[in-house]
């Protein structure tokens, strides 16, 4: 029988793990290397070994709504779009309110997990960390392993013809902090993601000139979406993800790449994805479009070859001078302290049960959180997967047969570049919302909506038609809150209410209704009036 | 009859000026009093007097098709939207070509314009000037007054209560060059005209916390509008403003306030206006809503007095702490050489015929170029107003007399809050086109839709449906250049070429023709299965 866990790594998925090992009766001690909490979201001014690096002026790209954990709404006064550190706050208060930091040892690092010689009967594990330069050696029941994919840079510098004569500086994005470093540079950052994206606009404050190097192009969304609402509180509910779920893969992309292009054209942005027949990723950038018509970004092709100071770009005749190159070229997951032989990363996928157990071990007592790019908030499903994670442990939920999982795994490799399908890195991941629904139904808190429709017409609405925000798993089943209705329901007020500093008074209303019946008709005869 | 014309400035009127002045055989003499040309788009480190000062970042508001001189489109490798120096650089590009600069005098003070003793028989004016420490007088048939109205800061002090207490540091926007004054600051921007926005915004990068406070709120425009065009290119139609001029008022303002929210919502934002019947000149700019969306932006009512470290806002309980102020509190025209029993300017506006010519005066030698704010691009109006100033000089053109002119300036100030009217500062100029299409029409350059949809279909139709662009009054009458039809017909590609540095191949055009048809049946299938 489980009982004591371990958790590596203090950011949002550790923390969450150490709250759900607590709600299942477990025991959890978690190991985080730095001194601090917060993970990715703790800026610091420096880079440090092991541990995510981001920029000061980074933002979330998900809104606050749907970037809670499912039973703590962010407070009420935090903008729809977060800074670092004000999520690295709400992470604080969720520690704070669940009382989580004393299972934590910072400082610790873990230094490899290896089966106890007993797995197969126990399904136990020898874990050795390091603190204060002492190793130490200790037995825990299972492992959760939050420790992310945002660490190990990914620098492909031999793919880069004549790199080795270039004169300039180049760095790789996770180094990047601020954007004095580019102060009167020519500036080139080679890929498009959303640091890369991030990292070129904030270089037009200081650079003399930023070029983004793309082969595959990219569709580009605002976090300012229709009628200026949270772009995910719009895209992700349960009603569109059902018309993109029953309709033809291709038909989806379509859909979509038209209602993005209504913000801006891509093919004349210079940002057209190379095969529109596959929806990838989207990058997420409210200012990228503004900074092409500006002219102070210019979108280029692939890189064909460096020269001493300059770049030459495939298909483009004369070279460009380039003094500062920034390799947003992503990262490699890495998990050292694992032995291959149990988990093996290549070219960014692991062989996972639905991305969290390994299929081939004797127990079900490792688990590997976060391990996952959902499109939309990393929260509330590494949350869900570690309240799945944690039912598993202590016998509640059971995992199917080695075979059927190894089968399922195998399909999604096959099927993921031509259909949707939630995989590590390459596919838009419209089925999140499915996957948090589908680990949702092996814990039981899956809503329903029919079933609500009787009993609560009102929710029921607000969660078909509405934002698919956490709250929702957790109006049922285990760990159900009885707090849970009611964010749901003011979820648009905390989101609004934060923007809305100046109020004035709406005299017009009334007017304006009157004005909407009359408008079309009244538009005809101005035609008819232009023509005579 | 008219030979020698001084010319007082040599911005964007002054150049243009010149060159009208050459082209109907005038003498012209133009006077700078800094040492260069340009204008307010020559961008320096510091604040100069008596000069128009603007900040580092400065980017056009209008596109570079639609801020063209009339015969002098903008190289086809120019941004869509210029920054300050790409547009000093064209303007020494139109100063080279038409061989202007031969006639300017730098570092030449105009101190007075007065009317010579017989005024009234000659139209002469004496004009005293100081160049190089000395004064000189000289007469001259004719003056255009080409100073514009940025250059005397307006600065109310002394309606902000309590401001005498203030311990932290204000400024009005005419001295804002970098954000670094900014740095680590709370900011307080007071008036969101652009000036005020563009430099709030810019603020995020260096500042703790940035506020707005706008009393009347704004409609916020992005210059990346339908499909990504630049918004002028959309909005300044002929079509489209035959549609808006034929509409009464109200429901032209609820059909553009409706259009606008399509971006965001201006409520949910606080940025609505407060007199949602009365359509200001917008604001353009494309970052606001993501900074408010993000909370480093936020938008206050009005101020209601200041503390020592701290402001309170109308209808605001709390205070909030400021460090630093900026007055974007605009500017008051002032002509400090003319005496006011010539020219008088009110509450910022003057009793100008067509904004240009004093209808007192015996004769019409006196003309003020670019005394106007246009809702769009003020290089083809100044121009315009130029070609017509000048054929009235040389006795080509006439004006009424002096009685008319008068009953239709005091019309226009009656109206002009009412109804759309271009008036100096007050109300949304939609009839910038109607203002061009009348001074053309006096000309003879206006361009006739209907005579040309038999003679040449394909001009007429991009003329009427296209953009309304400078060429258009190239195409016929004196002046006419035998470069406008394929100025119209190329625009679009001189906007899209330096956006479009990466093409891609398109393959999904038939495939995109063909779901275009399917989409809506497959939707409603869609939703039909959803429910079942």
């Amino acid at each position: 029988m489980v009982k004591k866990v371990a958790i590596v790594g203090a950011g949002v998925s550790g923390l969450t793990s150490i709250k759900c090992c607590l709600e299942e009766g477990l025991e959890p001690t978690c190991f985080e290397q730095s001194d601090d909490i917060g993970g990715l979201w703790r800026f610091t001014d420096y880079v440090e070994d092991g541990r995510p690096s981001t920029y000061r002026s980074m933002v979330s790209n998900s809104s606050k709504e749907m970037s809670a954990f499912t039973d703590f709404p962010y407070p009420e006064n935090f903008p729809a779009f977060l800074s670092h550190h004000q999520l690295l706050e709400y992470l604080r208060m969720y520690t704070k309110h669940f009382d989580l930091q004393k299972y934590i040892q910072l400082k610790t690092k873990v230094i490899s997990i290896k089966k106890c010689p007993d797995f197969s009967n126990t399904g136990q594990w020898e874990i050795v960390i390091e603190a204060n330069g002492k190793q130490s050696s200790t037995i825990f029941d299972a492992v959760m392993v939050c420790v992310g994919y945002l660490t190990e840079p990914l620098l492909p510098l031999k793919s880069y013809s004549g790199l080795e004569k270039f004169n300039g500086h180049y760095f790789h994005s996770r180094e990047y902090k601020t954007p004095e470093v580019f102060r009167d540079k020519k500036v080139l950052v080679i890929g498009m993601g959303n640091s890369g994206v991030d990292i070129a606009v904030e270089a037009t404050q200081t650079a003399k000139k930023v070029m983004i190097s793309t082969e595959r192009g990219s569709w580009v969304i605002s976090r300012v979406f229709d009628n200026g609402y949270p772009w995910d509180m719009v895209f992700l509910s349960r009603f569109l993800n059902i018309i993109r779920n029953s309709l033809p893969g291709r038909i989806t992309v379509w859909m979509i790449a038209n209602r993005v292009s209504q913000w801006f054209n891509h093919a004349n942005y210079g940002l057209i994805p190379k095969d529109r027949r596959v929806m990838r990723e989207p990058v997420l950038n409210d200012l990228l479009p503004s900074c092409i018509i500006t002219g102070k970004i210019s979108i280029m092709p692939a890189v064909k070859e460096f020269k001493e100071n300059a770049v030459v770009f495939v298909n483009v005749p004369t070279a460009e001078e380039v003094d500062t190159v920034v390799f947003a070229t992503g990262y490699k997951a890495s998990f050292p302290f694992i032995d291959e032989s149990i988990l093996k990363v290549e070219n960014r996928h692991a062989s996972l049960y639905k991305y969290i157990f390994l299929p081939q071990l004797e127990k079900p007592t490792l688990a590997i959180i976060g391990f996952i790019r959902p499109f939309g908030a990393i929260m509330p499903v590494v949350e869900i997967q570690a309240r799945w994670v944690t039912r598993v442990f202590n016998g509640l939920c059971k995992l199917p047969p080695p075979k059927t999982m190894m089968e399922e795994i195998n399909e999604k490799k096959n099927n993921k570049v031509n259909r949707f399908g939630l995989s590590f890195d390459e596919v838009l991941k419209t089925d999140c919302l499915v996957y948090c629904d589908e680990l949702g139904s092996f814990i039981g808190i899956k809503p329903s909506v029919p079933a609500l429709l009787l009993k609560d017409p009102i929710l029921a609405v607000k969660i078909f038609f509405g934002p698919c925000s956490p709250y929702q798993y957790r109006l049922t089943g285990p760990g159900k809150w009885d707090g849970a209705r009611n964010a749901i329901l003011n979820q648009w007020d905390r989101v609004l209410k934060p923007l809305r500093t100046r109020v004035v008074e709406d005299s017009s209303n009334c007017f304006s209704c009157l004005l909407k019946g009359l408008a079309v008709f009244v538009i005809l005869v101005g035609i008819y009036l232009s023509f005579n």
